[in-house]
């Protein structure tokens, strides 16, 4: 989920090379009206030194876009500074790209090409043209996803298409990497067609162990995914449903603990019904939650609402056992959760204090929630946001790294709700009692267990082995000719 | 192009690992049995001595997979041996694949995350929304290629189908990083319906900046490459089409600095009018060689032949200008040229020797040429195979390396004939004249001149920049907010 700050972030990080004249007051000047338009100066490198003049880089720390725009205006307005090119720390990290690919062995000379290539080369195929079973273990498919996405619903941006997508794909296949030792590589597809996304998908799947489909937008996504599970031999994961669903659940589970409460006996309603929102209350359900209200922009969903249908049928049919009807104000009255995935301000303050007591609010809508975590802090026990400038963020890196590490140590053909339970459960473990607080119920993604816990228990969940070899390659090296 | 040894090879060298008693003649008994059955010991290491028995690891290098089956034999009947396990060092080098993805810069904190994916990651996002180009500065589409295979004709083992032909795809990505710093990515497809191979090809096109096509038979890769290069914005190119015509052309142009005759003058006999065949002669037409004669397995190709389509009928109407008829070996009497891209033994020493004065036989069939070239070589003037131990080996790995390279330095939307022949000349030309000699017309793949003289070539024919920046993350960095 996406975040944004009201404070100067490193993500809106411009660095201005100027000229200043030497001597004289122009540096302060300078700073000083740059600290007064609300950025930070983060550092300043003087580049070039004349008896005249000075060359410098001045790095600052803006809001957001216009902000920077406008410290650059204040800048140039310092008597005697000119301003040079301006650039962008963030989009100097993603020139060229953020990921590669590499070799994994030298090649030297013509004996390691006969290895790698041909002649060599075709051996290996042969083995597996009589063993597909050990593509698993005789190429890149054994540790590879795809990260698939049609860029239709990317972040909170909307459809912006393919190319425009592509930036989050390898965001995500570096995370991948980064905390699971995936290697995921992004496929963005120039389709929107349901059918065409699910014969590109299985097209290339026998070449990746699993799939990560990525902003992909409802209710064309709830197909896609059961279409290629039916189909395929691999994992299929949407991260916007699953990843999202396991997080707030493992959140609630914590939340519950600060609380003292019962996933069984709590009431729980939801605002929002979209991919996210369905695949949290189908994972809730399956943890055993009883009560739950969920309510989209018309309002409560009930059985006898008008134009049911898709997913919202099923939701009308599985939740909402009391049968409430009306708005989603009416309903938070008396919950002990309030879980959002939807649009900015839908609640008030006022509102989570006509919740019961010790109250759980988590207004996940991004960049603003769906209630003003500072005002729900005042009537609720526990607060969480997508924002990584509040306590307690769910984040969805907190789960598709391990998630899928497991699901490839076990080998496995499919995801199912068992593991996605196991997962959840994983991840609120790795916050311990001593821990646990109101402002504490998500560890951080640069927390290592949370990864090899979540991996763990998908593993275990998905039948693979106890134990993993320390060395994958050198456990399973024994080829007889 | 795939070659095999006659004589013990690394590419079919084997790890033994055995006990033998301690003390006595066993030990030498082992090598001198392994050396009876023609294969050569490389290395032999005792990883475990005691008072009774030595275990040890041999490794040997053995013709083929029979030869190194024999040679266990041998090994496990000398007095007192007792097998353990046998590896593969081929093998060995393929477990768990042999590329991997990796991340260019560290994921250390919420910082660095904030700059690679949310929140700052939707800036770029929202700037390749605005501008679509952008998605080749700001993304791995830079530097990318997709090497897509459906598994039809791998090698020369033929249709083992997509998990199979993975090893070589991954070979062939490790090849583009390696001789020109190239990211690719392999697709293996799990459909050779042609329609479906366009589908997935266009549809994966908008996350890399060219497509290698890889082993797709013909006449399938023929319609392939010319859809997908009438839709698609990027260069598409088959390997086994171009790039072995790209080498061949330029072996032949050095056989003929070699021979003294131009190719505007020769008569050029080829054997085999399949995917390589075509796009062979096609370029040769190209190169202005008049007088070419092509033969399949019904004979040789012209206009009154009954039964032709396709690129067959393409063939009759543009070559055999003096309508030839009859069979292979007729049609070689008196050619200047001889190139085989068809099958093992079509043609004998004596039907070389009725070629014209100073002839030239490529004979690349594999593993077995068209005629043997140590036959061939007692009558003509320059052989060449696609072997890899004989002199001339015409070998891909020369060509799309730098091909690609150069496309990709042009951003270039196409590849041309002018392109294919712009990089022939340039891989003939990095063999001096100095160097020149009838065992020496195509240099090494390891010769890094290769792969930058024919990028630049290619760079050049696609109008791309005159000079590369030295470091194109840098030149590239001005990134205005």
């Amino acid at each position: 989920m996406q975040g944004v700050s009201a404070v100067p972030s490193v993500s809106y990080s411009i660095t201005v090379r100027l000229e200043v004249p030497a001597g004289g007051t122009s540096v302060s000047q300078l700073t000083t009206a740059v600290e007064q338009a609300g950025g930070i100066v983060t550092a300043l490198d003087v580049t070039a030194s004349g008896h005249e003049r000075l060359r410098m880089d001045v790095t600052v720390a803006a809001r957001d876009t216009n902000h920077a725009d406008e410290i650059v205006d204040v800048m140039a307005a310092v008597p005697g500074v000119v301003i040079g090119k301006v650039s962008d720390r963030t989009f100097l990290m993603h020139l060229g790209g953020k990921i590669e690919m590499q070799t994994k062995h030298p090649i030297r000379n013509r004996d390691d090409l006969s290895m790698i290539y041909t002649p060599g080369v075709a051996r290996v195929c042969l083995a597996i043209a009589k063993n597909k079973d050990d593509a698993r273990r005789l190429t890149v498919k054994r540790n590879s996803i795809a990260v698939i996405s049609d860029g239709s619903a990317v972040l909170g941006l909307g459809n912006i298409g393919p190319e425009a997508a592509l930036p989050v794909m390898e965001g995500k296949a570096a995370l991948f990497k980064r905390f699971a030792g995936i290697d995921a590589w992004p496929l963005v597809l120039d389709t929107q067609d349901v059918d065409e996304i699910i014969t590109v998908a299985k097209a290339v799947a026998p070449g990746f162990a699993g799939i990560n489909l990525e902003d992909i937008s409802a209710p064309r996504c709830f197909e896609v995914e059961r279409r290629l599970r039916e189909q395929l031999d691999i994992p299929v994961f949407h991260d916007d449903q699953h990843g999202t669903a396991i997080v707030v659940l493992a959140a609630l589970y914590n939340a519950l603990r600060v609380v003292g409460k019962h996933i069984t006996d709590v009431r729980i309603v939801m605002s929002g019904a979209g991919a996210a929102g369905t695949a949290i209350i189908k994972l809730l359900l399956a943890a055993g939650a009883g009560d739950i209200v969920v309510a989209d922009i018309e309002g409560v969903v009930h059985r006898s609402r008008d134009g049911l249908v898709g997913e919202l049928l099923w939701l009308a049919e599985h939740t909402n056992r009391l049968d409430v009807t009306g708005s989603l104000r009416e309903a938070v009255a008396g919950a002990d959760v309030f879980i959002g995935v939807s649009a900015p301000n839908v609640l008030r303050g006022e509102d989570v204090a006509t919740m019961a007591d010790q109250a759980i609010v988590f207004a996940l809508a991004n960049p603003e929630p769906e209630v003003d975590p500072a005002e729900a802090a005042r009537h609720a026990a526990v607060v969480a946001t997508g924002r990584s400038d509040f306590p307690n963020q769910i984040n969805n890196v907190l789960a598709f790294p391990g998630v899928f590490r497991g699901l490839l140590d076990a080998q496995s053909s499919e995801i199912t709700e068992t593991m996605l339970l196991a997962a959840a459960r994983a991840l609120a473990g790795v916050v311990s009692d001593a821990e646990l607080n109101a402002a504490y119920i998500t560890p951080s993604v640069f927390n290592p267990d949370v990864h090899t816990a979540v991996a763990a228990a998908v593993r275990k969940a998905a039948g693979g082995p106890a134990e993993l070899p320390v060395d994958p390659d050198a456990a399973d090296a024994e080829v007889t000719v």
